[in-house]
């Protein structure tokens, strides 16, 4: 039974495929005093049009100097789903010799084609593995368990993956039963750990005789991470089916260990979720990531999802024909310069109760409390939760603006608000963030029909500590305040101080 | 089968039992909503003369404070060895009514007196469970397994602990039916997660038919922890077993995962090697949170210990007899003072060739580079390594002491130095912080019967912001240098700043 360690490519969906030079010498110096036969070092792919980090593309430079440090034979993968027969050639001929082995991850859907690539890949001389996703679901799969044969043909490894990191011991054993019985080819497991179960669900495969299996040092690796590489030598060594030095191992595993504080990769409830139920996990990073959701909304959204319910209720469209015209509208976003402002934009909607107030957060809702003006409120995710802290129980005067129907991370609406909730018909200005509390402000505006509209509280960020989810959330907001400016010619006009520079700077002070 | 959740009792381990009181009542009122049946909240203890927080003891006002709250069965758990059948009444009689369960940690070499125990319990109105330890050894255990049937006459539950965290299912099989062939009492398991075998263990407990399982919010306990109660649920609701609101249990998870992150339980290397091999967490827990044993040596320690192995050799023992007789000594800590002091410290020397120096630490070793004198290095654990990297590959004058044989951390001795390195027959002077390179330095002194000792580099810590861990290096000095001055009559005189207070304040200015 062999190992192969695939940290640096399963690790880099936290690092964006870029690790650090000193971590990966420290890595690969390690593993040439371990027993795994084979180090997974990243993707090849053809260019993509974003930037995806060093290991994501592998370049004939870095094998060299990866192979100049290991002993060890190196793997590469190709996401088969981007990658043809045709262009194998260009994309593995440069790196032959330095690469023994090429991975393909597969869905079982595209079986058919993968083996072309296969072939192709196997003439350009690698030993080839197929890694066939979704394992849990295979016995449903008719066409591919047909073609399952084909496989003795091109392919030296076929692993199942675990892709939802659901499968127990039983499924294992249930799974190799079913593979063995249509091919003689070496079969490999790779296992997922959203159930701590990657360990069990190894050794279970290694009971049945499997060939070859995947780990990761620490469990590095997408969503609730792997087979961690560590425990998997640990427990054989404990067993006494291999040695090696734990100074070694140790090292590295320090290394990852500081990492994982920073990444925080590894299980937890939503991913636990996720794999009890079969489950994506990649649209669980997603929202685990989004700093909207509630962890308790996610958990619903994939509970509702796992059993294929929509636990949301439609509401009524806010018909904006049968609405009033507007004058204008201001939109007000969660920076300080609305509240530090307050009085002189009170004073401006006082002067003008036919400008409309948009929040776009809760944050500062309570600053526009005594103003005449008609208000509504954008609710995306747990905001009405907030909304309702903001106000501390005291009735919130006003309307509020909903996401489309459905809502996969369900409905929350304040209670003092449950007959003035309304949601967009679609938002549409906007390909990207369309779920952001901005993109819906904005579709208001656009479906209020509103030209004139003023701005509070976007102040952009400054000062040495600017984090990396507050840059993130200036970018988007300036790609949808571009939108708007560029393709519907509304120009929006920032009353208070703004680093937007999306935003055309006005003063408050020059209209009251 | 039931589900006990044992949070607060075990996660303990982690908080020397105190817990916010806001996590604990949205603890209680989380598990009121969910399908467990018992909640473990603590121990019940006799005075044991050290601080040990509010969970450890469990008060009458604490326990109804919880019960206000908690619509659950409450349990106890005793240490059987600390507790005896005549004390039973007046620790258990006052909380009767408030607490369901009463639990005892059993070794099963102590059985038969835990039986008695049992009976007085019982008689006392409460339920009983046994948890009895070491569940990986009690096939070896003939006295232990003769005794178990007399469990039916006054246990409800009999649990099985993976007291190492290193059994699998079928470990887990083979125990329930050494167990149920000897007694009809309902059956238990707590698992421990240092193999991430947690869950796999006890699925295949419920999967044998158990009677009841043990589990704790993000697994919070001793050492790498135990079964994650969210995972169990999770896995249990996926099966169509059980149902509950996920917002609940999302509420108390969030809690712990925060805590999580502050005590960093859960299993790592050491807790791996510790589980795989069947060695007592306990120890490894103490060598983990010691900061002068690196990773490496604890890892091998372990593996030396589970093969019954001594990797190290006796060193020759400094006989100080032979050794010329010194006039004093100076004593140098780590502390800055010893550097920016340096010029006249090396003056006083120079000035007194016949003062022996012991460095206590490496890190100030290079200001003494060029003083006549003899200079002594105490190297506990990994300071070996330390000093090396202070002398970068540059020839060490001196010799080096080490603890006494057999050091089971190993020995490690700079390449310069391997003529020169000599141990302590023993150290004796104190009970506790044996290990420490103070205590090592200390009882040099002893040793070469010095009685004029000086110290630097000793400074004590300053500013707002004092670490956890410098406030109990603080503390560890000052009991050691106590030591010293009460039962040897040796003044400790510090000749450079110092917040010790005891340490005898001098100037190295009033000496040159």
């Amino acid at each position: 039974m062999k190992i192969l360690d695939c940290t640096i490519r399963d690790g880099g969906y936290y690092t964006n495929w870029d690790f650090d030079q000193d971590i990966v010498k420290t890595y690969l110096e390690s593993f040439n005093q371990l027993p795994v036969e084979y180090l997974e070092v990243g993707y090849r792919s053809q260019p993509m049009g974003e930037y995806l980090g060093e290991y994501f593309y592998c370049p004939v430079e870095t094998l060299q100097r990866l192979k100049s440090i290991s002993q060890k034979k190196l793997v590469i993968i190709l996401n088969e789903k981007d990658v043809r027969a045709a262009d194998a050639e260009s994309l593995l001929s440069p790196i032959t010799g330095l690469v023994t082995m090429v991975r393909m991850a597969i869905d079982p859907k595209n079986f058919k084609r993968a083996l072309s690539l296969a072939a192709e890949v196997k003439r350009l001389g690698f030993e080839v593995a197929f890694n066939v996703m979704y394992m849990s679901t295979w016995a449903d799969e008719k066409e591919f368990l047909e073609l399952i044969p084909k496989v003795d043909e091109v392919a030296d490894y076929f692993y199942m993956v675990d892709s939802f990191g659901g499968v127990y011991p039983q499924d294992v054993k249930d799974t190799i039963a079913l593979v063995r019985s249509k091919t003689k080819v070496k079969l490999g497991f790779h296992g997922h750990n959203n159930l701590e179960m990657a360990l069990a669900n190894t050794l279970t495969a290694i009971h049945e005789g499997i060939d070859i299996v995947d780990a990761t040092v620490t469990g590095m690796g997408r969503g609730a991470g792997n087979l961690k590489t560590e425990l998997l030598l640990t427990v054989l060594n404990a067993k006494g089916l291999l040695d090696f030095p734990y100074n070694e191992l140790s090292k590295t595993v320090d290394d990852f260990t500081k990492l994982q504080k920073h990444y925080e990769w590894g299980t937890n409830l939503p991913y636990m979720v996720s794999g009890a139920n079969s489950l994506p996990q990649k649209q669980v990073m997603e929202w685990v990531s989004k700093r909207y959701y509630s962890f308790n909304s996610i958990i619903r959204a994939l509970n509702n999802q796992s059993q294929g319910k929509v636990d949301n209720t439609k509401l009524p469209e806010l018909d904006f024909g049968k609405e009033k015209t507007y004058a204008g509208a201001l939109i007000v976003g969660g920076g300080p310069s609305a509240t530090s402002h307050t009085q002189s934009i009170d004073r401006f909607l006082i002067n003008n109760p036919n400008i409309i107030v948009i929040h776009a957060s809760s944050k500062n809702a309570l600053s526009f409390e005594n103003v005449p003006n008609d208000q509504y409120f954008c609710l995306v995710g747990n905001e009405g939760h907030r909304l309702e802290e903001v106000f501390q129980g005291s009735n919130i005067k006003g309307k509020c603006i909903l996401p489309p129907y459905p809502r996969e991370m369900g409905t929350y609406i304040p209670k003092s608000l449950t007959d003035n909730a309304f949601e967009l018909e679609s938002v549409e200005f906007t390909d990207l963030y369309r779920d952001s509390h901005t993109a819906l402000a904005l579709q208001s505006i656009l479906a209020l029909k509103i030209e004139k509209v003023f701005i509070t509280g976007y102040d952009g960020y400054s000062g040495n500590h600017i984090g990396e989810k507050e840059q993130e959330l200036f970018l988007e907001n300036q790609h949808l305040f571009s939108k708007i400016k560029d393709h519907f010619n509304i120009q929006l006009v920032s009353l208070t101080p703004t680093k937007y520079t999306e935003l055309k700077g006005d003063s408050v002070y020059s209209k009251i």
